[in-house]
């Protein structure tokens, strides 16, 4: 029974505009406010103002732990005793294991047997459970359940989930707050958290700021999907981008075709440039994926971008070693 | 005649407490406030607390552009007409290439011609003019006398100049003002005109702060110009800090001995283990020079440090081509 004051959270539709308030009051306290910066050199280099958002600073270097923690916040206290799990390889594994472990509560992480070492070590790291299973979509499904009938812990999804969605949009709404009124804003796609979290505050809260979403020409499922008005899956995705390679969900992809104006792909190339210029003129460590929607500013792929952009630089996890200006 | 309310700023001694709180004043709408920030990760590597100012987010990418700031600030309208001049290869010249450019007068840098390609391009980007010498400190001075008398541009030198040296300590001033009460306060150390500005700052306005020098083993002459009280050349420095190559100025080392607590001096693998860590664990791209600080905590080359531990990261100007771990 809920008895607080505060509004009930709906998992079975899209937060509204107190729904998204309550959930950044909620998380205040656990993530951090990333600062929001700027770059004359690049402002020049593309024609335009461009405000950047700095995720990469968020703690485990990536706003996943936005939408692990909010929904972390959203599950009553009991249930939240018995622990979390989820399966992932990426940023969503690292935040999940560390907001858990914040919180005192145990975390089971589902990984393919194949994922690599660095990134089972940092889970582990985070104090989480890791359980292998076979690189299939079916092993790590079925191995999930395994884990939840056996331990009792919530299922928190990387990002087909109204609790992620709504901490990942808070990352937009501080950048509105923190920004001059944006005449876009360009967030990467992958699975779709991000982009439908910032599309929903900027909803709500900036509804005269287009929404606008960067991917890979090597995973444009979400551009064909935008296109086609009908949601298609990843399949062979190819691009140095790892935190795009997933396709949508199916609640994150309506409410991308509701709210978004725009999905824009982009080379490689300009992928490697856009990050060499954030890394060089900026000083900030940005992931691939971080990179996309600057290297979509410097390919010239949005139609109408304005002259005040807002850029949310995702995340800053890669491999100092194996940079890609090197190979 | 000096007319106005303001304090005339002597070039005679070191400056006071009112003659830096005045040159932050003069300097605060030319220079970024840069963040202080922190990482939990590094806190539990070296078993302290360490807040980092980040003055590898400073216009340039280094501390260097707040005494070129500085020294702008208090030249006097008719002499600042006729343009500034140094030698330099290095930070220095972009700083003051760049500060020169944002008042709209002329700049003429010096420097030896086997300087990289890739640095003259960057002072020629901020609009000054290159004139080059042969590669011998004898050379150098001849020409920068030559363009002086050519031109009436104001001389700034590097560092051993009470302006610059005021404009340096106003990165501790902000310091001071945004961490909490620090036991120490860590600064890399060449030609000194970053440290001695530090030690000036937190002798008046923190004085239970112990300012340490931190520097290469490679390149020690600081420390050991401290151990002997005697100002000693840099000879034959070998490090990849380059950033610390040159030996102290007569104004910056008086200062070092009467406030600096200690110097510490660093491996080259400690230099390259702590750039390592600032890059994965704070997404953050700074200098070996900036990394020299964090080396000597890991090194526990530091007597008595304290708890609460200040580390300002000097710069971030470094070839993405060429990082140190993938040598």
């Amino acid at each position: 029974m809920h008895t607080s004051n505060t509004p009930a959270f709906s998992l079975l539709v899209p937060p509204d505009a107190a729904a998204l308030k309550q959930v950044q009051k909620q998380i205040s306290a656990w993530v951090h406010t990333t600062p929001v910066m700027t770059s004359e050199q690049i402002n020049a280099r593309v024609g335009q103002k461009i405000w950047f958002k700095c995720e990469n600073l968020q703690k485990i270097g990536a706003f996943k732990y936005r939408g692990a923690s909010a929904a972390l916040s959203l599950i009553s206290g009991e249930d939240l005793q018995r622990g979390v799990t989820t399966h992932s390889s990426g940023n969503h594994a690292q935040a999940l294991a560390k907001a858990a472990r914040e919180r005192g509560i145990p975390a089971w992480i589902v990984m393919p047997e194949n994922a690599p070492a660095v990134k089972m070590a940092a889970v582990k790291g985070y104090g989480a459970e890791i359980i292998t299973c076979e690189a299939t979509q079916a092993a790590r499904e079925a191995t999930l359940l395994e884990v939840q009938s056996r331990t009792g812990a919530v299922f928190i999804h990387p990002y087909n989930d109204y609790r992620v969605i709504a901490g990942q949009a808070t990352a937009a709404l501080e950048f509105l707050e923190h920004a001059p009124p944006l005449d876009s804003l360009l967030a990467p796609v992958g699975g779709g958290g991000l982009l439908s979290g910032t599309a929903l505050a900027c909803h709500y809260f900036s509804p005269q700021t287009r929404v606008i979403g960067c991917e890979p020409a090597g995973a444009d499922d979400a551009f064909r999907s935008f296109q086609l008005k009908t949601r298609l899956p990843s399949e062979s995705p190819h691009t140095m981008a790892d935190g795009l390679l997933t396709g949508l969900g199916e609640l994150t992809f309506e409410i991308i075709l509701k709210y978004v104006s725009e999905i824009a792909t982009v080379s490689e190339a300009a992928i490697v440039e856009a990050m060499h210029l954030i890394w060089e003129r900026m000083k900030l460590v940005v992931e691939p994926s971080g990179a996309v929607p600057l290297a979509a500013l410097l390919e010239k792929r949005i139609a109408d971008p304005g002259e005040h952009i807002g850029i949310i630089l995702s995340g800053g996890n890669v491999d100092l070693g194996h940079l890609p200006w090197n190979r």
